[in-house]
């Protein structure tokens, strides 16, 4: 059988090939965005396999055909979530120091247009650090990534003349990011009492000045 | 029958005098410790009525005669970790300005000797963001205390001149209390990684200086 020859009919069609291919991949990221939609509502460990496989119509042994287990499910939502932060890295990843620190402003822009991926983020950390939570190895990771990267901007400014020697460049990141955080959690319970980008600039002006 | 006097049976005990009184605040204590630990290990939306009954040894209807609901048990945990911070209040209330704003260092070096209680706060505080949480109201009102609250010692400061006239003070304390957040999430993740009382020291003096 030729491999872009639709001969299975649509009750039959299996991923690999032709139309099948095609079904299963639509099914797949149907299965992700209701994943998405449901961690980001409820949290990881309150969500079941058997609601997400009836919220898009397939048996439990159907999901697990997409999926192996909840916590793969939740891995390739995270991923996916990274590809974001990816996109945004790819295209202004190549300034540094104080241009660089800048452009957190235009982040945190960004995530204020995607209320969504951001309660994704602010529910799943909050979760991770329960006891033998599956995304704790994640978080960590991803935060000691992340103070190194910020760490680097700091490093930067500082080589710049725009910030003192005597700062701490990881502390100060780890501060950075925490802000960016909590930010986002005040936000998303009272979007009308926080601007988060315009809270976030004037705190980042007043902070780079308080480090100069 | 008078109420101190202990007629009834260990097995008919009921709440509301002499030892089945003492009885009753001690399973309620009980169970309030319980709901504690697995609304900080996994969150509230994934812990059952039925598993916190099991582990205190009762059948879901007794457990039901001391907590009417989850969301009752919630209430009363939120309430007991609220009393920990009026106790806190109560010690440094009467501060004003600057020296309120100091206190602050000493809140954190608290919290990061009662892991427990901050783990709480957070697994709930990132849970509660989610569609229709029974915490969003309490953590709603929450913020817009506090972030009154440390705008007033920022006021404070600026009376103080201390703080220079064009900074908004609310959302000044919007970003202090998002620090505080951050870092409990980065804290609670990788401890060896992040100090966290002498990160937020730091950030303070940063800051506060920026803003001088």
């Amino acid at each position: 059988m030729r491999p872009d020859q639709p001969v299975q009919s649509a009750a039959t069609d299996q991923e690999g090939s032709g139309r099948g291919y095609a079904k299963g991949r639509a099914r797949r990221q149907e299965i992700l965005r209701t994943a998405h939609r449901a961690f980001a509502d409820q949290g990881f460990r309150a969500t079941s396999m058997r609601e997400i496989a009836e919220a898009v119509g397939l048996s439990q042994a159907g999901l697990l055909h997409y999926f192996r287990s909840k916590d793969d499910l939740l891995a390739e939502v995270l991923r996916l979530r990274d590809e974001e932060t990816y996109a945004f890295n790819q295209r202004f990843g190549r300034e540094t120091g104080m241009a660089a620190l800048r452009r957190l402003v235009d982040l945190v822009e960004l995530n204020a247009r995607q209320a969504g991926l951001v309660r994704l983020y602010t529910v799943l950390s909050g979760e991770s650090v329960g006891a033998g939570h599956p995304a704790q190895p994640y978080f960590i990771s991803r935060y000691t990534e992340l103070r190194e990267r910020v760490a680097g901007y700091l490093r930067g400014a500082r080589a710049e003349g725009l910030i003192r020697e005597d700062v701490d460049v990881v502390q100060a990141a780890t501060s950075i990011l925490a802000v960016m955080d909590g930010l986002q959690l005040q936000w998303l319970l009272d979007p009308a009492s926080v601007d988060m980008p315009e809270v976030f600039t004037r705190f980042l002006d007043g902070y780079l000045r308080g480090l100069a």
